[in-house]
């Protein structure tokens, strides 16, 4: 099942998308009718409390940025404030230097939960979406720490819904393009720690809340951005996230970011 | 003024604290008398949508730290499910070695903003309170990363009000105890940026959303905290925060964090 977040009269809800038509989850929510996809405004298919990054998850990507394969995950945040949609820009800053893409597969959680097994971590799971843990590559390595670098606002792209129906996320192959040129071409089978297990460990450091999103991690193959590009992440039997690539000051660079306390 | 947040017959509200009473800030919520403080349930008091520390931001808290001052400030993320409010448990988990407290000036957003100068960060400032960035030092270390040892639960102490009135947050004096006894003793004056410019700083990478919370960094002095301790972060003008410490699985440890949702 295909779920994504969409405004209707000024009314926010989860939706399942079928027949190109929204079906509205939430009966309290008074929209009993499908609505045309064209009539209803999309919005970013989640309001995180928290974003949760895993920093080397794969072995080519490890070394193809000289880190070691961690003995653990390696955890680090981004903002709810760099969350974008489908279809939404990503907005280079001005003077940041390389700014790279990284395809991810991101889980969205569904309930509030710690100290979870992985097998508990699997129920826990509201779906599966694409990310892109967009990154001024640059200020990564000045910094040292990643906050700077990978939380500027759009830089945390992620859908285009979330898909519930995924039977294993640890067999799922992944596709970056940048202007339709394969860029990244990744099995999440060659992950480090499987997905079920990154959020059995982030839910014994923090408490997770419905729509918190893990990003699990990313293959080899990582490269810069530029203005005009448009960037995919697709993920077989999940779903193809496109982004277009703008410049800080374009006119489409639209940088007001949705609110996240709603 | 000074500022709390409270719930008082299933509402939460924002009041000034007045006399021993709570005066309701918000006319809607429908609180139009007084409410005796020892019959209202005192909440944490925000509910940020994101915690943005700075790393190194006293020159002598870098030299005991062994790091360099760094030319612009070095940032990172808390979650918000580390927040907890005055006289909460800090909790000790089990089996991640020293764990300390860090005390800080907390800015607290009051308004959705970016790309301030420092004047009009100012100006986007509720109000300031006292902060514990605790941290559980030898995790910090072997990640590299701070979000993991900076991040469990309980891990961002902050209160125990919001103090509207600081004319100037960039001349206070810090103190933190541990069961009475002085350990850290700063003055925000001998801060390498000034917590308006730290404000500006981040809203160039980000937007800033009310409640969210900026901790400006720590003097020298950080030092352990064990189960049964008593920590006090106390900024003269602000407030005076007290923790208790416990260990995990503690009958006292409270371990479910505020929904951070709401």
């Amino acid at each position: 099942m295909q779920i994504i977040r969409a405004a209707y009269r000024n009314i926010a809800f989860y939706a399942r998308i079928e027949g190109g038509k929204l079906h509205c989850l939430d009966p309290s929510k008074g929209i009993s009718g499908p609505v045309p996809i064209e009539e209803a405004q999309l919005l970013p298919l989640s309001v995180p409390t928290k974003i949760v990054c895993i920093g080397v998850n794969y072995k080519d990507h490890a070394a193809e940025t000289g880190r070691p394969m961690p003995e653990e995950p390696l955890i680090f945040f981004k903002p709810p404030s760099a969350v974008v949609g489908f279809r939404d820009p990503i907005v280079i800053p001005a003077g940041v230097g390389r700014v790279d893409f990284e395809g991810e597969l991101v889980a969205v959680m569904g309930r509030k939960c710690r100290n979870l097994t992985p097998e508990e971590a699997k129920d826990a799971v509201f779906g599966w979406t694409c990310g892109n843990d967009v990154t001024a590559r640059e200020l990564q390595k000045k910094d040292g720490l990643f906050a700077r670098a990978k939380g500027f606002d759009t830089f945390a792209p992620v859908g285009p819904w979330i898909e519930t129906d995924v039977p294993d996320p640890g067999n799922l192959e992944l596709t970056t393009l940048v202007n339709g040129e394969v860029r990244q071409r990744g099995a999440t089978a060659d992950m480090a720690f499987h997905p079920h297990y990154l959020i059995s460990f982030v839910s014994r450091i923090m408490t997770l809340f419905p729509g918190d999103l893990i990003f699990t991690g990313t293959p080899s193959g990582i490269g810069p951005l530029s203005p005009g590009d448009e960037v995919v992440v697709d993920i077989a039997g999940v779903g193809r996230l496109t982004n277009p690539v703008v410049e800080e000051g374009s006119p489409t660079a639209a940088p007001e970011p949705p609110d996240t306390v709603q």
